[in-house]
């Protein structure tokens, strides 16, 4: 293990948060919240300082391997997630550090489950920062490092590897730095977009900035007690569009911007994925329609809609109270949240494509008793998939499901009922943020122990960085060898 | 796709199930219950006479592929089934054809699940069939079909495999007859053994075979309402060891009986069903009794023992209502469930061994990125367990996940409650028989629509036969194809 490079890792990316927080500073002073610019100008100044004396020296070697390239990630985001905690401490917001690391895990990891039971007066400088976190998490802190940290290529694609989602790497252009810079820039351009469209709404431009970090990270915290309910429907139109974006493959927006549309609509999953938004939504207006859970059938079709989009795309933004709807709708929302979005995108979940390759793969299986000589393999965008993948895919569910029995099984020790049981682990391993019951889109994770919460933190880590990076820092062997 | 052989093994299996038949036959005219003797003997007599001349003549072609042996397995199980319900039927026990099919499905697949509100008043030659069938579907009525009718052992070979569970063929010794006779040896002397138990500890010589048919089968049915609760703490004692013993792999008592019982405790999966039954019912027994459930610590544990083999076996008795229990109890017990028993037992579930592949499949993965140089190989009872056998249980496991989230969505539109919904799946999927809420110990099928239990019969009968073969036949190509 390179303990150098590590340390190198961390104290740039301390660096990196000391500049983010200059953000909630300003907005701290537009509002006047002095209390609350002085405690960030602090924390800014704190990791600006330890950060760059800590990265101030090149380790002697800069080789990592996977191994390294998972544990740094796994290692920031604990360490990101525990300094981020820190302005609802300091703020008094959240005075308890385990719930207030509870909120910004969650927050990272583009979650959205909340320990709050009111958002509703807390000052404006610390909600900015507590949707902020949604922004940094969607696309990663890390590939954000990437793109601005000079890093040998071969090794920085570890990096990149253990912190982007997807089955396979992403790299869009041959450089890593140049594909992390790519990302950014079309994230950036998103959040751009969105923020105007908002503003031009109707909402106000804090509302507008705030709710649309929640909306390209598919986060999902927001603002005020009534939520985007509260809003017009042009406005959760918007916050649909984007949500759905956000959740599709971002090479398809390179292709795009490059002028080439055919490699963009020849990806498997983006077709799967809108379609299945589609089927979805107009299954659960019908059932909700047929149920008179609205009068309109317009209305129920738009609700239906921003709920699929919202929990596929594991933003977990609410305008209607879906627990409340008919035990079809909520099934449905419960299994997309499983499946999730596109690798590749800022959702979380299992992913469409990793859905796409185990179901390709049952099939072949079947086909194989039907014709023993057929070969067995797996296409996807018209190409083979390599065998190793499919491996993967397959130690992935493995490794998925164990996570799911296990979790649900502590959490079940707080001797809640079997649906908030279960799907608050659904709801936190697939970074939605709402589940059903006490944690439905009105409820929240305040009751849960202690216990508990560490248990739904670990489970919103693990699913962001895909369950690797956080179980190989849980193995010993990790940290016993040497480079 | 053979259709003479086809048509052979139907006939032939419908002349067995004539005979098994003059079974209650019997005990009708034992308890003077003329009428239902009637049935039976009308029913008998066409079954026999039907069976005998249908597969008199031999199919000119006698091979059979994996393909075959799937799809005539299935259809099988299905046409068996169909049969099965008919003295339910004639006999005006449920008049309901659908009913009664879901009842007989549930007995043939030993899921144990009931349509019925109350089993007292029964007849006893319709009792008796009912846990009868049980008894048939433990061990499987083809593998029966092998042991005694002359077939080429290269092409029995799949029709074992297909009825067999787990996820390598269970062939003890080298002819697949004589493996089929020693398992039916076997399992008869289990119930022999069973029985004196049972009705030396107390019970009629009647309930003592009726409940031993339903213990060996790891059924569930049972013939009063006051279910195994009714009968002493000793009854409930043996019914827990032979419940433990039917859900090991048989492939142990055959290396017993030989004096081999080295290799008998070097099976790995053998050590961790038992392991997992202790380890299980300990927890279970701790946190009940802190929670109050019972005064005697003593009676927590032989409840807690009772309920978790109970559920593991899939057998499915209850003593007490388990979903009364605390939540960390009743989410064990579901996700023991899920595990199942051991292959090549007489209990459904996914399969201890399959589990311990996964689970092994999993560490590897991340083993791999530790070592990238290590050779990823998954070893069991001391081997290395073959890369295809790996890659079939890695599809079986998502094929169980894509079946079980398909189904819950289908069962969800009767819009029961959540836990009802998912439970009913993993009861019936898993061949367990009771789950939580009106599916509990204490509740049943009967609420459901004829759709959902029309889904919950596929569900029993895919676990049953471990989801290829009944999936094969609904694969159109599987029909179109010539030999």
């Amino acid at each position: 293990m390179n303990y150098g490079m590590i340390r190198y890792v961390l104290f740039r990316l301390l660096r990196v948060i000391g500049w983010l927080l200059f953000l909630p500073l300003i907005v701290a002073l537009v509002y006047k919240e002095y209390d609350s610019a002085l405690s960030f100008l602090i924390l800014a100044a704190f990791c600006g300082i330890a950060g760059t004396v800590g990265g101030h020296f090149l380790p002697k070697s800069r080789i990592i391997y996977a191994k390294e390239g998972f544990a740094i990630t796994a290692v920031a985001w604990i360490g990101m997630s525990a300094m981020g905690a820190l302005p609802f401490v300091i703020t008094g917001t959240i005075p308890n550090f385990v719930d207030a690391m509870f909120e910004t895990v969650s927050g990272f990891t583009t979650t959205g489950g909340s320990i709050l039971t009111s958002v509703d007066g807390i000052e404006k400088s610390v909600q900015f920062w507590r949707t902020f976190t949604h922004w940094i998490g969607g696309m990663g802190v890390l590939v954000f490092l990437l793109a601005v940290v000079p890093m040998a290529d071969g090794y920085s694609m570890h990096l990149m590897r253990a912190e982007s989602p997807g089955p396979v790497v992403g790299k869009i252009v041959p450089k890593v730095k140049d594909t992390a810079k790519i990302l950014y820039l079309i994230y950036f351009g998103i959040t751009v977009l969105e923020t105007l469209c908002l503003w031009a709404s109707g909402l106000s431009f804090y509302e507008a900035m705030t709710i649309t970090f929640s909306t390209v990270g598919t986060g999902g915290f927001s603002v005020t007690n009534s939520g985007i309910g509260g809003y017009s429907t042009l406005s959760q139109a918007i916050i649909i569009v984007f949500m759905a974006l956000c959740g599709v493959n971002f090479t398809v927006y390179y292709f795009l911007i490059h002028g080439k549309p055919k490699e963009a609509f020849a990806i498997d999953e983006v077709k799967y994925y809108f379609g299945t938004i589609i089927l979805a939504s107009s299954l659960i207006a019908i059932v909700n329609y047929r149920a008179g859970v609205l009068e309109s059938a317009g209305m129920c079709f738009h609700h239906s809609l921003f709920a699929v989009t919202s929990i596929m795309t594991t933003t977990g933004f609410g305008t209607l109270d879906f627990d409340q709807w008919p035990s079809f709708s909520r099934v449905l929302l419960m299994a997309l949240a499983c499946v999730g979005a596109c690798a590749g995108s800022t959702g979380g979940g299992f992913k469409f494509s990793r859905a796409i390759i185990v179901i390709r793969n049952a099939r072949n299986e079947l086909n194989f008793l039907v014709h023993p000589k057929a070969v067995k393999r797996v296409y996807m965008d018209g190409h083979t998939v390599a065998g190793t993948t499919v491996k993967s895919v397959s130690a992935y569910l493995g490794l998925y499901v164990i996570t799911f029995l296990v979790s649900t099984l502590l959490v079940s020790l707080d001797n809640f009922d079997f649906q908030t049981t279960v799907t608050s682990v659904i709801a936190t391993l697939n970074n939605i943020g709402p589940g059903l019951g006490k944690v439905g889109p009105m409820g929240n994770y305040s009751e849960f122990s202690y216990f508990s919460k560490i248990v739904l933190m670990f489970d919103m880590l693990a699913g962001r960085l895909e369950l690797l990076p956080i179980f190989i820092i849980l193995k010993p062997k990790t940290w016993k060898q040497k480079l």
